[in-house]
């Protein structure tokens, strides 16, 4: 049976790139070895990261005064990485806090400078993004997430600031176009529209650095990335390369703005049976409900029945559809390579659901 | 043509292990899903990694109050991570400079306590490792590097230590019995002996933690991968099955004792080369040589010939020859699952060579 996999990251690759990850790992490129084996340092893989930074200068459309560094540790360790490099002691972050990753972030944080949060929804549980906030001038930095995996939000746009954004990506990054002259830093964990866990990307403007006084040890040190061109010591080599991968079928779909363009009718598809169907109703805000995180819950009446839609969803070989904890009901992430066949086999499972139970 | 693998690392793995991780990169276990995009939370890699740790506790022997842990950074980060999490500012970690690296891991700790290194073949370019030295029962623990890859050298033996040893057992991690009551710490990049680049074992015993008064970011602080078993956030998922996969290899193979006797055979056989052949010569102690990098260069007489027996090798599918810079010459590494067949060839060349040219 084909599987429909909405799960929220590690989440669903392109099929092409699978397979071509699935030989490399055996033999890259008839070599006759593994690319598990092959040094970092060798031209196959001097040849992949090159390429790989290539891409995402150009499906970007990076300016020459931002780096693209490949890092591991996840976003969490953005956290405590951004405000380590960008914030002095005596100087302050401003944090819109719109989930638990932000909120993670904020405490990260605290051990690196002041910080204020300008905004939040962490009392209405996240459910909308807020968007009337000061951005002080004298701050050193404002921190924003820009989709909220758990709850099923997304910033739809960005504020217009007066001092550099720092953006955790993580669940959105490349699933529609942006203005990367926006952003002073942007942080990405790879396993959703990029690539594998085991790699995470951070792309920084140049002017950024060195404004720090506090020791950084040299794999804390983004400059150190930059410097080495990521390649300081021994990089996640496979993680990189399926990125890589990735990214060269990002290029060939049409870019950002066609995969924006696809991310969002396959939302607006599950978010118009949502609204149609009795038995379910969306859990957030309407304007910032996210094109990759969609969160529904069964309509009271119908809560009991919730159980028995989860089983029909495995049934029908839909994975990783259930909700986080603190939210309940269910998520369908819709990722750029998710296919709209998937949303469609969803979207007629509800309707066929809300027919006989309804 | 068969290629024989001599790579430093990432390194020549079992045939076994990659063919498995190709397939799993596909389809997972006939799933009809790729392991690159399941969920780190779900049932499959949650068994993998239980796995991991298991095979890992049985292969070394390792008594209940040591944890495994599986990070990312490489052992470049372990340098800070351990001071950062062992060593208060007034107290004193000593070290043993055996190599650039453990020259890095004592840069890294000065930024947090005192470091006194009480042993250093430095000056000699690290041709031997030094041995007569004394422990101070006052410091807080002992750094050994027990593997050095550049310079191919390696601690036969542990010194008895009244102080916790914390160990970089990168490049000789897996390949031989050790006594892991010997250690307060010890860590690993899996990319010799374990796995693919992209995770980092560190193996600690419980009561090293919890002793540093400084402030912890989430990610830097062992206790956190200790108490959420490794996955606080998404670990490097593909890494660590390959890893997995290589330990069961292990223990198929007949565990580390095996590895050893195997090891040792490969390494003698061409050490005895080395020391047969007049065009050639060891770089380092003979007490002291390793049985994982085996650093070789021609003799004066014959340094013409050098890159002429590099093209030689490549011509016959040897990979990864090429001594260090700061070396020279030729390093064979014989990891694990280098097959003794590779280092036949290796040998039968070097003799012909010699026929043809001494």
């Amino acid at each position: 049976m084909k599987k429909h996999n909405f799960s929220a990251g590690p989440a669903v690759l392109p099929a092409s790139v699978l397979k071509e990850a699935g030989k490399a790992a055996v033999n890259y490129q008839g070599m006759g070895l593994s690319l598990l084996e092959l040094s970092h340092r060798g031209p196959e893989f001097t040849a992949i990261i090159e390429e790989a930074n290539a891409l995402m200068r150009e499906i970007i459309g990076l300016p020459d005064n931002y780096h693209v560094l490949w890092l591991t540790g996840g976003a969490s360790s953005q956290f405590f990485m951004a405000p380590m490099n960008l914030l002095n002691e005596d100087e302050t972050a401003l944090f819109v806090n719109t989930g638990v990753w932000a909120d993670k972030a904020i405490i990260e944080a605290k051990a690196f400078g002041n910080v204020q949060v300008i905004a939040s929804s962490k009392e209405q549980n996240y459910t909308f993004i807020p968007k009337d906030y000061k951005i002080s001038k004298s701050a050193k930095y404002l921190h924003l997430t820009s989709n909220n995996t758990i709850y099923g939000t997304q910033m739809r746009k960005f504020p217009k600031s007066s001092v550099p954004i720092v953006c955790d990506m993580s669940s959105d990054f490349l699933s529609r176009p942006f203005k990367p002259e926006q952003f002073g830093l942007i942080y990405a964990g790879a396993q959703k529209n990029l690539g594998p866990a085991g790699t995470t990307v951070v792309i920084v403007r140049d002017d950024m650095l060195g404004t720090v006084l506090r020791h950084l040890p040299a794999m804390l040190d983004y400059r150190t990335f930059v410097k080495e061109n990521s390649l300081y010591n021994t990089p996640p080599v496979f993680p990189i390369y399926v990125s890589m991968l990735t990214l060269r079928w990002i290029k060939k779909s049409g870019g950002l703005k066609t995969l924006q363009r696809r991310n969002k009718a396959k939302a607006l598809l599950l978010y118009d049976e949502i609204d149609r169907n009795p038995l379910f109703r969306g859990t957030v805000a309407e304007e910032d409900r996210s094109y990759m995180n969609i969160c529904f819950v069964m309509n009271e009446k119908y809560a009991a029945l919730e159980a028995e839609f989860g089983k029909l969803c495995e049934a029908n070989g839909m994975i990783g559809l259930k909700g986080h904890r603190s939210v309940g009901g269910f998520r369908a992430s819709t990722y750029n390579a998710l296919p709209q066949k998937s949303v469609q086999a969803l979207v007629q499972l509800m309707r066929d659901f809300a027919e006989r139970k309804g």
